[in-house]
């Protein structure tokens, strides 16, 4: 059953390899301060930031560049960020970049004008913005975190060894997003794989839940069709614009709420991931893939009928003459061959995890309920051993 | 290859059985005066009626009713209704009922300071709106036209014999639309189906189009599975909320842009079944289930591939030691099969349609272009007449 819900996405999306050309258009609906939010120097190695730069400056625009963002942005940086958004008294925050700087852009929206800590106020107590918020918008040149259709934002905090993520409002969303599937390829593999597991994870993440029949699952299965036909595509050739552009397109509907509508959901792979990330500074992908299969396959004996469905429904398993249990077995079996094939990390030891901190990392992962099986904390320090 | 494209929906929406509360809240964000657009007594039986004008008086509106809209709202009516909401000065247009009042409403919105003759401005000329727009708002009661998401409105001429769709922009789209599934279960089964069969049209007409394996088609395979199981529950049992919940959400991402995104779309069985609906007055979804099978027979071999593609992926057809020809003839059985139990008409002369009417109706069908093989006038002939 769709239980009760509100549904409302103003985000504006420009789509192909013309994309950036609205930019200009777009620009004119914001005063002339612009905070330029990047990262390092790919996007001055690929040419985007002379062309940004050139219609900024065409626009009459004064640009605040905000480079470093790092791909954990701390609550350092944040607070960095937000100084220079309220000294400037920025109209728009523009990143330019992947999900580290999109979700560093709305930390620093929902920050400049608020007086308490930022970190605290939103990432420890979760509470809601009630000061002057500033406009995002971004220019995406990686797929994979949805960051550019949705209100959530990441921000680790290295001295907490905590990496935490709220999800703001509607008013905290992107107000457009250009997305051109040819800036994603300038992007190293381990980069595109790693980008391409994290919107598989954020559809198991909402698809993992409840026993429903409902229409919100059937398009999950969908996306995750549409993204492991085309990473199988792009990781032989990551210059296919098909198989980016419908890539890039997954993601954004991975993660902008669409496919959660009426169920519950199931962060704790995020929660998991973002623990080990918090330790290792691992790349957000990475950390998710490594925790991935341990963590399913101790839940899959408590959601076998949903386990079932998504061997037959996404990996096409023949589930004549099988249990429930051995067709969940072979989709599991199925999505761990992709994950090799894609070239994704499976193990926390790889991203630098050891044995001794094992502790803190389940000390640092927050547990949620909505999925079927809320763990313990000894069943979190379990999948954790497994991962190792 | 998804294609370059923009995407921008700003509908807000409110589902579940509770969704009605929020209506009071979003009255605030609108002026004193309430067109309250509504068709037949249905909503009086319900009691629904009673409720929304309790909400309205509470909130101190004033209503100006605008009763009596017809299920193909009428382009004399549509000049009532824009007189209405000129000479009231109309804050907001109410839509309650089906996709008729909710397109309706959207006409009127561009026609009450539009010096024009609405039907010709935008109806034969499709011109865009250039005067004020007022604002639309939905509470819907049946599933099947998406016009509650979407800038569509469909608008009939019987002098004429006409009947023709317009969609509009961004900002004649309803500001928000209610969606309660119980709203839906006091609709006659007959009026159910067919709304059932328009929105499975609705995905068709975006999918049998293009070569290409993009993210929209397997979103648009999800969309069919999902309103195709749910509808054969709620064929036996139309209280089942599951069921009804599943069909309305399906019915509003069947069109609101989202599918079509970066693709070609056919339109030609709304072609089709627009002109017979023209002559006849016959329930949108019964025309255009009375010209699909033959039509999709007609084009079957220019787009071999992809009905191939719909019997596998939608209907579960087993393609193994049979050509594309063998599978993509398995499939439209299934459809057909899958019709029959829904109950929908099969042929236009069951809707009130002739031998003597052909012509007239071929004249009345406008051929679009983009899918599979664009239509000569014989062709359009021979269609109707298979459909007869």
């Amino acid at each position: 059953m769709l239980g009760n819900f509100s549904y409302h996405n103003p985000t504006k999306l420009y789509f192909g390899d013309d994309s950036l050309k609205y930019l200009r258009e777009e620009l004119s609906n914001y005063g002339k301060n612009i905070q330029l939010i990047y990262g390092g120097g790919s996007i001055k190695r690929s040419g985007l930031y002379d062309e940004i730069v050139a219609v900024l400056k065409e626009c009459g625009k004064t640009i605040i560049a905000d480079a470093g963002v790092m791909p954990n942005p701390t609550s350092e940086k944040l607070v960095e960020g937000a100084k220079l958004a309220r000294e400037n008294k920025v109209d728009l925050l523009l990143a330019v970049g992947g999900g580290s700087c999109c979700d560093y852009a709305k930390a620093v929206s929902v920050s400049a004008y608020c007086d308490d800590d930022p970190w605290e106020k939103y990432y420890i107590r979760f509470e809601e913005p009630d000061c002057e918020i500033i406009p995002v918008a971004c220019v995406l040149t990686m797929a994979g975190t949805g960051s550019e259709m949705n209100g959530g934002s990441v921000i680790t905090n290295h001295s907490q060894k905590l990496k935490i993520g709220h999800v703001f409002g509607d008013e905290v969303m992107p107000k457009f997003s250009i997305l051109n599937p040819k800036y994603t390829m300038t992007l190293p593999k381990r980069q595109m794989v790693s980008g391409i597991y994290d919107i598989f994870n954020h559809i198991c993440e909402q698809y993992f839940s409840g026993e429903d029949d409902n229409t919100s699952d059937y398009i999950a299965e969908a996306l995750m069709k549409s993204v492991v036909k085309s990473s199988l595509i792009a990781v032989d050739n990551p210059e296919d614009y098909e198989a980016r552009s419908n890539i890039m397109w997954t993601a954004t509907w991975a993660l902008n709420t669409l496919i959660s509508r009426g169920k519950e959901t199931d962060w704790m792979v995020h929660m998991l991931g973002q623990a080990v990330g918090a330790y290792t500074d691992a790349t957000h992908g990475m950390t998710l893939a490594a925790v991935s299969l341990p963590y399913y396959r101790h839940i899959m004996p408590y959601g076998l009928k949903k386990f079932a469905r998504f061997a037959v429904e996404v990996w096409g398993v023949n589930p004549n003459g099988k249990t429930d249990e051995q067709v969940a077995e072979e989709g599991l079996s199925a999505l761990k061959s992709w994950m090799k094939k894609l070239g994704v990390t499976l193990s926390i030891g790889e991203l630098g995890a050891d044995e001794s901190m094992i502790e803190g990392i389940a000390d640092a992962t927050i547990i949620l309920d909505g999925g079927y099986k809320v763990l313990d904390r000894d069943e979190v320090v379990a999948i954790l051993k497994e991962s190792l």
